[in-house]
């Protein structure tokens, strides 16, 4: 009776599975297993029944990837954008409905995350430039596009965690050799041209190594094959491996996790999926990207912003206020010591109260022509809706871990924060954006793409003054911010006030 | 009816303040008026009735004088210590008693605040080394000693406001070319010999000029006609005059204040007479004496002494809540802010996180034989009890303003001060005191008065665990700190925790 009744109930669930399968799948099942006699062979053969590849023959992990991700490979394969000899004949072999089909399959598989053997030094190695980048470079974090422990982004950025080593390697020298294209806004050229062949090994092994990582060595920072521009007489922050083992490095690791992680960190301050890390780039340590020893030396200071002295501190409170669309933790809490600790670690032997080099964001001489909102959205749906969205919603991973910082609607910076200046966005989006393509952008672009960033809604300025117009004259600059103005039908600044402010 | 009122009121006020003078006043009053006929002139036939002296003729305002200090200089000329043949002959023709009652009548005078006709330059120039010293060189300011205005402490330093100028100019010369002597442990020998002639003329036109102190030109600070000893590679903070005219500059200068008066500038937070540039000497910009630019740059950090990491405000919060017996103010609070920003403006140009040479005080080795009382109490009165009182309860001006500190009892900082533990005071002693006499004393003197200063009762350590038993055991160092013991029949550390802790 009992085993009769367990009999059943999996029957049931059986049956249930089959009828929630898309109709697709079992054509798509059965090309994976069986391919097209005499045209195509199975593509089981492989990468496997649910497309774990094979690692010592270098075939990817093809399981889970988004679907439409993998169809524009396959594109980019018949185009000749991507070489491959294997596949092109594949290609060739499906029509549009089976392609689609074989990958709506492997979309939806989850083979098992098996952690490649792959020598812990070099996953050490690697983890420094998948995780941090070598922004002196212009190699930004690898994580940054393809999200939080390599786990994708949306249909441009594939997992890497847990691909195969050695195909990872392949097409970053394919990449760098010239023999792979179309990734979107030529961001991997770009980058893979900027590492040696070892650190590509390395960055390989790293995200091979991911589903399980071993315990790492310790390891030096990355010494680039390649000559790294120098510096001239831009501050150089102490690297990670500085930090000291003890209370007061404690508090260093404390701010940099708040840094670069806050919904973790201090989640109570936080009011968007925003991190320190996303204005701030390189944890903090990037020239021309607001870095925080240039920040911290400056301090205390009198802002026009708030009409006072301020802390160091009380700017920091500020970032929370308005940049994460939070609270600002009180004076005295750990979450601001931590901040301003971190901040101090980066500032070792920078000289108190002087302007830095490459601090804040480059200020741009006034457009040549008046800012545009046409221009400027011709530019972001070339260089920016790739990461942030065509809406300028962001996106996060398929995990709901942030990702691209949204940069208006309801989980942006609010209108109170200092990317909401268009002059800030300016400076910032010229020297940084896209990220690895810093420079590529002219002044108008930046300025014309600011303002378009800047005329869409938001959330509230904190420091509302009981109507827009009194805030509007209060707290905004005349030509460089949008707040309160009417674009496209929308009139800015009209959302409510978030509770609890 | 009413006129007879008047009269009648006037009448009885003249009454009254005839009485109320002192039975010695009559004789005093007839030998200033009379001298002693073919024996000693008219003493107001130069210091007028009123002791105001005379500018011109460079004969020195005795009215309002300390008696005991003038009866010590009619002594000095007496024996050849102070070489004045004007006064020899006079000293000599008066007894005992005259004596006592001509001075003790110039003592009760208080003539008119004169302010002496001299060049504003150079009552600028003067002001900077009266007020400010010349630390470098070993100059403290000269108020430190003769009191807040020049307004005189005790019966050892004498009022110098409204003092004639070429009298002041002579007696530093005198001081300087050796034939005044009989200055208290050497002090102005010590000093006057360390100011230039041009230095001598400017102090005495400061003080001269100080009851109606004219508009000063802005000056650079003092050059020194002699030569500064080099600074070697000790940081050199910028002068006050950098102070920027502006909110931060205001800010600043708000520091400044508190640092120098707590007493006036945040009274709410300080609860005895100290005040913060009685342990950072020179406003907080003498080396080895705990400069603010040295703690700056030195926090965030973590603290033995609170086993956490501490900002550099809760750093400043100690310094309330110990060293001036008061209360913390509160995180935020501009106390706080203004104190920080006075540091950071010191430290301006000081490379972040950084050991600065010059920092805190020295730290002596342990002393050769073990820190004795007797030792030390011989010590303290033969190099400190004149500034400091005999029973270390400092000296006040007569206006009651503060003067020398109180190194123990009420009035002094408490069982939680950083000056409590005996390594920071012998530290300090040593370097840095009798004042313009640092490195004066051997370690072991240093030592042995440091722990006779910490052998005396002052207010309760606020972090009271319970018992003195506990507090002493959870925050005192097993033998540099007296907290806790028994000394010559007083239990240290039995004072009541002051409400409000």
């Amino acid at each position: 009776m009992r085993r009769l009744t367990l009999a059943v109930v999996a029957a049931g669930t059986m049956t249930a599975a089959l009828a929630a399968a898309p109709a697709l799948a079992a054509s798509g099942l059965d090309l994976v297993t069986h391919g097209k006699p005499g045209a195509m062979p199975a593509c089981a053969g492989c990468h496997g029944l649910d497309g774990a590849g094979r690692a010592a023959s270098g075939i990817p992990r093809i399981g889970g990837l988004d679907a439409t991700f993998m169809r524009r490979q396959f594109e980019n394969a018949m185009t000749g954008t991507r070489d491959n000899s294997v596949m092109v004949p594949i290609a060739k072999a499906l029509t549009p409905t089976e392609l689609t089909a074989v990958t709506d399959y492997y979309a939806q598989q989850n083979p098992p995350a098996v952690a490649e053997d792959v020598p812990a030094d070099a996953v050490a190695r690697g983890q420094r430039i998948a995780e941090h980048g070598a922004w002196s470079r212009g190699v930004p974090a690898c994580t940054l596009c393809h999200g939080v422990a390599g786990m994708g982004i949306g249909t441009q950025f594939p997992r890497l965690n847990g691909q195969v080593a050695r195909y990872i390697q392949a097409q970053l020298e394919a990449w760098q050799a010239g023999t792979r294209h179309g990734d979107p806004i030529g961001l991997m050229g770009g980058i893979a041209g900027r590492l040696s062949k070892p650190e590509i090994a390395d960055v390989a092994a790293y995200f091979a190594a991911l589903p399980k990582l071993p315990d790492l060595p310790a390891v030096a920072p990355a010494k680039p094959a390649q000559a790294v521009p120098a510096a001239g007489d831009i501050f150089t922050p102490p690297p990670d491996s500085a930090i000291p083992n003890n209370e007061f490095g404690d508090m260093v690791r404390l701010g940099l996790n708040i840094f670069e992680d806050p919904q973790r960190y201090a989640p109570q301050y936080v009011g968007n999926p925003l991190a320190c890390r996303n204005c701030h780039l390189d944890a903090g340590r990037l020239a021309n990207a607001a870095p925080m020893w240039a920040a911290y030396v400056k301090y205390p200071a009198y802002r026009a912003k708030n009409r006072h002295v301020n802390s160091f501190e009380e700017r920091i409170q500020g970032c929370f206020r308005y940049s994460l669309n939070g609270k600002a933790p009180p004076f005295g809490d750990t979450t601001l010591l931590a901040v301003e600790t971190y901040a101090y670690f980066l500032a070792t032997g920078a000289p108190t109260r002087t302007e830095m080099k490459g601090g804040g964001y480059p200020k741009l001489s006034r457009p040549a022509q008046p800012m545009n909102f046409r221009r400027g959205e011709a530019v972001y749906a070339a260089r920016c809706a790739l990461c942030h969205g065509d809406d300028g919603q962001g996106q996060a991973t398929k995990a709901g871990a942030p990702g691209f910082p949204p940069l208006w609607g309801d989980h942006s910076f609010n209108w109170g924060a200092g990317m909401a200046d268009i002059r800030n966005a300016a400076g910032f989006v010229k020297a940084n954006m896209p990220l690895s393509q810093g420079g590529s952008l002219s002044d108008q672009e930046a300025w014309d793409v600011a303002m378009f960033i800047d005329s869409h809604e938001r959330p509230q300025d904190p420091r509302f003054a009981g109507s827009v117009e009194a805030t509007r004259a209060t707290y905004h600059d005349e030509d460089t911010s949008m707040y309160g103005r009417t674009v496209n039908g929308v009139a800015l600044g009209s959302t409510p006030l978030q509770p609890g402010y």
